[in-house]
């Protein structure tokens, strides 16, 4: 049987080069039992004036799926569906009615409900995105990357990119972290001290429950990053979070039966305020005096662009007592995944084994690539340019919101990528949120960091890392007219706008 | 100051081109603050000759530091630092003595000490390597992977790459799972009911997690894989191991206050055994009765090269109790890290509550590399392959076994890519595996499968998924004399070995 050129169609929004629509529309029609072994093709003319295609697209797809033994040639008489394509299960897929299970029962435990806060998927078709933590494609280093990932990809690295690596990671990453990259924040770490995570919430969460249990209680800042928050609920240890002041997290409001401390140094996440030396030494005194553990989570030291970064926690740490969270996804992009932990090594071998158990590891291409793109110096590279364009983008901020009035609650004395700021008391920011997305304005509001049931309502991030220079004057000054219409008409509650 | 030619040297057991090795000599060499800024670097010619090289090598390596802003060059007098070269940190690292945490304190919950085994991580050099579950390099399609991994790291796809999904996955994975990869399977499904996992150890490890507590019993099958029950030991969950036989999990032997019953029905691991179809009506009808969910693990459905796969237990559930756990480890390489869970949406979505807590999602850029392999078919073609070469190793090993008499104990009626086997039962299998690996012979013993304190010492697994045809028959032939050696002495403690 001949397959009518009418049954072959592209979907209008397909992805991808025509060439591989066609291959992909003729391997999926086999494999879906639409088109049958033996059964012959269009012609590659015929298909290609029937799809508006030239010849030689349809002729390479063809070929590519003569190579893939989808389809065969017989000469002058053409394709037709190969002999040993696959067949398509006899078994017809059964529509499934509602399900006679008792969820509410079958679930042990839930997990649902946290307080992250998702910015739209589309964020980048926004006009003014003032959002944290995502890659700007204008800044990211896409090129290197890519030679970098394709060096990754490479016979030579076939062990690197398929292999079980069971609890390890890939020596080459792990070597160059160690040698290269601790010793910038003061660290000395060996390899056995050093675990590869899927991005810093895995190395928080790994953390978390390796030293907490519901019998153990955690001191987390206030605000903080409310994943973290999260997580330590999740694990059910005793919480009490620390309010912070300018320098971060004070050290005698740290209940004294705490075992494990959360705090941020370089810039405190959100306030972006940056603790002292002399407050980094309290904090380690203290902890050592209630023989407490403290996590660090470092995640965007790099962006020291206004002055060098103040050495790590972790490195003024003689006790061992410092736990320490790197994070690639502010640097390079968090869609990598890719963090680290550097601890003393009981706690490394029972994050290590934990890990195991959950994932066994970060995928090897992923680690080769980065272990490429920061032994080439690429990284390097990147952060010095992003911090050039970080910089212009928060002095024109600086400057717009100093115009407009509008008051900044913290930045980072070494820089980052945004600004934590204050509205009037009568502003709510999640409703002031709402109303800018309307207008093209993505900001964060700043409820989701702050912990129990009575958050500040007027607090908002302002991040200027995905967004360009010449953007940012009128965005800030659609906020400003935004806050000042709120605050004129005394708006707290969305309930009471019309 | 002119750095001195003698101070670059190439390390001899780099990797990467010499291009390559030279820019990152130098880039460390600034980053680690050996070359500082303004530092007059060796001519080009000068280089090439102390490194033994080629100049245009290193004039290529300098012009990319020049790019990348480590460089500068002054016209003809040479090159220099860049005055933006980054600045090493001011403070030194410095050496830390013992720990002065009590660690055997500090840690609340122990992970490690569990029962998962490690094949040698230089398993490729051996010369017969029965080892089961890695990629063999001369099967896989390593060219279209590169082609589909270029193709997603494009700039159309920059967002798929770097952006951060939050709890969410790479929509043309799942669509592509849902429209084509589990109806193959008899398995309708919509994407909200599919997970993207960190491969089938990390969907076991969710769902052990969001179904069971200290309260709650699983049922698994004896011998079954390892790492399973590292994942319910430490859930801290009541667990009944089942003895298989010959046609898996027998449902009466479940007992009835069973929560979560575990099994692999199309292919037993480790026994390979599958279950035929009135016994997965049997064992629906038992989970039913007693209303317990049933976690299918269909690992290996895909190398089904005798006979076509049975469907899977998830087609035939009308009740919604059956969770499907998928994983592209063994039909692409275990080093990718991608599997994927099917349940109905208030399981889903608690284990994506959970996932996104643990660690986000799996990177963005091998969801999409994935979902192109498959959805051009790659995926489909490489199976074919595969099986014929599977098959072709299974009938030269059967051959093999059966002109030594060895004892098969189990063998996948639809192919799979390992026997089970039995020795004399003198033979403990782990001094056999012990031995055997100083001859250059990698089997995995079966002890490691059993559960409890009196595991049989007798089985062994022998996969033939990694070594080439040729080599099978002189494996066997060593294996073969190993075992009668060690019958013949009667050692079954290795203690008692001289």
């Amino acid at each position: 049987m001949a397959l009518p050129v009418e049954t072959f169609f592209l979907h209008p929004e397909a992805h991808g080069t025509l060439q591989s629509q066609i291959q992909q529309m003729i391997a999926q029609g086999i494999l879906s039992g639409r088109f049958q072994r033996g059964e012959k093709l269009p012609s590659t003319r015929k298909l290609a004036t029937h799809l508006g295609v030239s010849r030689i697209t349809v002729t390479i797809a063809y070929t590519e799926l003569l190579a893939n033994d989808y389809l065969t040639s017989r000469g002058r008489s053409g394709y037709f569906v190969s002999d040993n394509a696959p067949v398509p299960p006899a078994f017809a897929p059964r529509e499934v009615g509602p399900d006679a299970v008792d969820w509410t029962r079958a679930i042990g435990q839930r997990f649902s409900g946290g307080d992250t806060v998702r910015k739209p998927p589309d964020w980048g078709g926004y006009r003014y995105p003032f959002i944290y933590g995502q890659a700007d494609p204008a800044l990211f280093d896409h090129a290197n990357w890519r030679l970098c990932a394709l060096k990754a990809l490479g016979q030579k690295d076939f062990t690197a990119l398929t292999t079980d690596y069971y609890d390890q990671d890939d020596p080459q990453l792990i070597e160059f972290i160690a040698r290269h990259t601790l010793p910038r924040r003061g660290i000395t770490a060996r390899p056995e001290q050093i675990l590869i995570t899927l991005g810093a919430q895995n190395a928080l969460w790994l953390t978390t429950q390796v030293l907490l249990t519901q019998r153990r209680r955690a001191a987390l800042e206030d605000p903080c990053y409310h994943a973290l928050r999260d997580i330590l609920s999740q694990s059910r240890c005793h919480m009490t979070p620390v309010r912070v002041d300018a320098d971060g997290m004070p050290p005698d409001a740290i209940p004294p039966d705490t075992d494990v401390i959360f705090t941020t140094p370089s810039h405190q996440c959100p306030t972006t305020n940056t603790m002292p030396m002399h407050r980094r030494h309290d904090l380690l005194e203290r902890a050592a005096d209630m023989d407490a553990l403290i996590v660090e989570d470092d995640y965007e030291f790099e962006m020291s662009f206004l002055r060098s970064p103040s050495p790590a926690l972790k490195s003024l740490d003689t006790d061992g007592r410092v736990i320490y969270v790197g994070s690639f996804s502010k640097s390079l992009f968090p869609g990598l995944r890719l963090g680290y932990l550097v601890g003393s090594e009981p706690f490394i071998r029972e994050a290590r084994a934990l890990r195991a158990s959950v994932l066994r590891h970060p995928p090897g291409h992923v680690q080769r690539t980065a272990a490429y793109f920061l032994s080439l110096g690429h990284h390097d590279a990147l952060i010095r340019r992003m911090g050039n364009a970080l910089h212009e983008r928060r002095e024109v901020m600086a400057r717009a919101l100093s115009h407009h009035g509008l008051q900044i609650a913290g930045q980072g004395a070494h820089g980052g990528s945004s600004f934590w700021m204050r509205a009037p008391e009568a502003v709510d920011t999640q409703e002031l949120a709402r109303r800018l997305q309307a207008k093209g304005v993505l900001i964060e509001s700043g409820h989701a960091f702050f912990s129990g049931s009575a958050r500040p309502k007027s607090y908002y991030r302002l991040a200027y890392s995905s967004i360009p220079a010449n953007r940012i004057g009128k965005g800030i000054d659609l906020l400003a007219d935004e806050i000042r219409s709120m605050a004129h008409l005394g708006i707290s509650e969305p309930a009471n706008w019309p």
